[in-house]
């Protein structure tokens, strides 16, 4: 498949993590979006018990994980490196939204290894490190307080080029009959009647009552299954009112 | 402005989490994505440090956090609570995908409170959880690993949210003057006679060189800049040839 193709073809690229912790968030974020390569320049501690504790059942993923000591190293064999800042920088690549910058880095990725770069936890990626990249790619958020966890930003880019590649899709709504309009106009009389007879609906001073009840069953959509038990419930108030 | 005000009427319900680091996190990802009123059912261990330390620059959002007994209390006031799940159920709302229903949260949301309700790290909501929900949301994930992390699943959660709503931008790129046409053709016509000059290019044999390096040149997009640093660049080289 093409798309789960293009993700096999992403690195993600951590520069100097401090916490071992967040590499193994990392890990556990890139498997759910269907990335598995995983490559760590100068990690402070690596590997690690938190890193493995907080992979979870993602730890295939930092057990082939590479680490270099370079990030020229790291990134020597992709075509495109797109490095990830909470900031804009002076002198540097225009910065590109997330979500613009994921069908290009998805469409790059059929073709070749391309690689994600995030930077250390508290000083994100040097002006040394960005100018490496080729694109400087921003995930927006709050100007007031802007810092994504490390391993949170690593999420939501695997998410962004998992959407963009439509790599997965949610399950089909379970199969539930649709109830025919013939069921349902039977229903309705079935309901004015109940409704009349209880002396809830007086047919002199409607009301637009029925008006209403049909709106508020044609925005639910009633399925054929609905319309049997509410008639049966219909049913049994019918009997209750005539004990 | 509409967006923020939207964003600030989603509380971000979770339902008997475990672990208060999870809690800290979730903090933490709400405020970069502009939210602020986190709710807890039932939490195992609330307040906590590990809570504390996790949220980081978000304990704000910790300290006006709300504690409930029951996840009805805690959707009380709200005009619509949208369960998360990894997993479809059989009996249940038919389940979004989150891109989907994010658009439709934030035009509740600009009317009155909504709620994003999360299930507890192990189980994730129950049936009966998911009863209380209006919709069933889900993450499209790896069906072989589809675990997010709670907070990362709040973190993406929120940033759709962001995002819908506009709420944020990256920032302008940083302003460079672009070079006219003019300076690029006189940059092209300094380029040619340097390297023919030096013996590079041929007259009578060129190639098709000057038309490859106007396509290179014209992809990346001169600025007024650039081009004197290239001009001076040549200049250096055509007086280096002269010695």
């Amino acid at each position: 498949m093409d798309a789960l193709h293009a993700l096999s073809n992403v690195r993600i690229v951590l520069s100097r993590p401090s916490h071992p912790g967040n590499i193994g968030s990392a890990a556990r974020a890139m498997k759910t979006m269907g990335l598995s390569r995983l490559r760590l320049v100068q990690p402070r501690a690596f590997p690690h018990e938190d890193a493995n504790a907080l992979a979870s059942g993602a730890i295939d993923v930092l057990e082939s994980a590479q680490v270099f000591d370079t990030l020229e190293a790291a990134l020597a064999d992709c075509v495109l490196a797109v490095g990830f800042s909470s900031r804009g920088r002076d002198l540097s690549h225009p910065p590109r939204a997330l979500r613009d910058a994921a069908p290009l880095i998805v469409a790059s990725g059929t073709a070749a290894p391309v690689a994600l770069v995030f930077g250390n936890e508290t000083f994100g990626l040097t002006n040394e490190e960005l100018a490496r990249c080729q694109w400087l790619a921003m995930i927006p958020a709050n100007p007031a307080y802007a810092s994504l966890n490390l391993a949170a930003a690593v999420q939501v880019a695997c998410y962004e080029l998992a959407t963009a590649a439509s790599a997965f899709a949610v399950p089909e709504a379970p199969e539930h009959e649709p109830a025919t309009i013939e069921d349902v106009e039977a229903f309705y009389a079935h309901l004015e009647r109940a409704m009349t007879a209880s002396g809830f609906l007086d047919p002199a001073m409607p009301k637009r009552l029925m008006e209403r009840m049909r709106r508020l069953f044609a925005r639910a959509g009633l399925e054929r299954e609905e319309v049997r038990f509410l008639r049966g419930m219909l049913a049994a108030f019918e009997k209750g009112k005539g004990r």
